[in-house]
């Protein structure tokens, strides 16, 4: 059993409940919290226990099937989104968890609303939703590029000053309507720096397993670093809730935020206080006879 | 042409921007405006007249492919909903609109928000989408049966008093939402009297050719009007909204309820002042080169 109090103290410095206040400059990417380079075996082995839990909360999630769960996945490139999910989800039945990555919008997608891809593919009850990168892009890359914007066929009156505003009260009240909905709602920022992005790049030039990841998209994209980290800030200020938290996970040390993904997620199913259903008076009788016959079956 | 001000004038009486002050009984199912039985062949024909337009105009919305239009309709059994999107549709190009007609819903329909499958089947850029019965269901049949909840498997701790406020609450968010992003929202509740659906069944009965509309179902629903017309009520009243609005069309003449379901929407794509979109210089020389090479193949 993991200790739930040790798990909530945690990650609270990294846990944002109220945007208000909320600054980037506040946040560490080389933070590793109570660990230290020393310590790090510890941190695997607690992040070992987390994952094997996860597991286990899975299967009673799916038998109870009225809680389901998203976490929302962002961060700049290299900061660890597609590691993080496969470290920490891997011990997880497929059958009761899906991962969608959100590429550049199809054309068919572009004359929707920007919600609209996301919304279809938000978990059902008793499965673990997984987006990475999601429906935040459109106040991210849109907002650094906001040429987007005409692709993506708004009608152009619609294009005015209080769009992002728009955009972000849009998805807080989604999210809202989510929750109310038995949806819990977990966002990650995974937070890396500038030089670890770079020492990342570079190694995926060195190691030609990993050739396939380098997209020089991705170094165009770098150059726009402090609009990038502007837009999170702004995204995650208006949008951090009671109902829909942000993470701010430090992301320079892949073992420390691999932990706080994890330990958030427990966090939150605990506070389900999940088991499996119980059986009611008349199934458990229906089934009792069920079982008789089985057993009487020549 | 249609003239705007008389189509504005003609649904005016029943278009409701706000709901604050609504009342059910201040709507009578049997007016039929200016008209009389008399000028029934006048309304008839500003009918012909409407649906023409529309046909039309929803090509330019097609070429344009900037906006939508969603159109909600809501009625008791009855209630002529059927019938009102044949004959105020039928012109139009079937490629261009589409319609959505939501029954009871599916195990896997279940498994989701309640806003999901509605949220996924709403209308493309430059297309018109009918909701023949939407999400509006959620604060209507599942009111007055709220049995149904549990069927829906919200987890038991999110069913509080505060569900159907909160339930408003998001549809309202989410049509404000849809309107921001190039989505018109109309909504129209077909306001039938108790003695016309009666006299409707009735003819259901005589008729072979409409025995297969016959549900002892409906019959039964019926039983409970008095609080299907409370939760309509209700029900506007908390999301009539300018950019969402209401129509509560008197349903106990066919021709009329028809006439003012055509002028609403007709009014709505007439304030969008489209037309087929410009060629941009470039685009324009471009062309131009084109033809002249189609012109010199021999």
């Amino acid at each position: 059993m993991l200790d739930p109090v040790e798990l909530r103290e945690l990650i609270a410095p990294h846990r944002v409940d109220d945007g208000a206040r909320f600054r980037l400059a506040d946040h560490d990417p080389a933070d590793t919290g109570r660990f230290t380079r020393e310590s790090k075996g510890e941190a695997r082995e607690l992040l070992g226990r987390s994952v094997e839990w996860l597991a286990e909360v899975q299967q009673k999630l799916y038998a109870y099937n009225r809680w389901s769960l998203l976490l929302v996945l962002q961060g700049m490139d290299a900061s660890g989104k597609d590691s993080a999910i496969q470290h920490v989800m891997s011990g997880v039945n497929p059958q009761g968890c899906e991962v969608h990555s959100f590429k550049a919008p199809s054309s068919q997608e572009l004359d929707h609303d920007f919600l609209w891809r996301h919304a279809c593919c938000i978990p059902p009850r008793g499965r673990i939703g997984i987006f990475n990168r999601s429906y935040y892009e459109e106040v991210l890359v849109v907002r650094v590029h906001p040429e987007i914007l005409s692709s993506q066929r708004m009608p152009p009156e619609l294009l005015g000053d209080d769009l992002w505003a728009a955009r972000f009260e849009d998805i807080s009240s989604y999210e809202r309507y989510l929750d109310r909905n038995g949806i819990i709602v977990r966002k990650f920022f995974l937070h890396v720096s500038r030089e670890r992005q770079r020492a990342r790049f570079l190694k995926r030039f060195r190691e030609p397993g990993k050739h396939w990841k380098l997209d020089i998209h991705d170094m165009q994209e770098r150059k726009r670093w402090d609009e990038y980290q502007h837009a999170y800030e702004d995204a995650i200020r208006h949008t951090a809730t009671a109902h829909a938290p942000w993470f701010v996970v430090p992301a320079d040390f892949k073992w420390y935020a691999r932990l706080i993904f994890a330990a958030a997620i427990v966090d939150a199913v605990q506070d389900l206080n999940i088991s499996y259903p119980e059986m009611g008076g008349e199934r458990r009788s229906e089934l009792a006879e069920a079982r008789e016959a089985l057993l009487a079956e020549d």
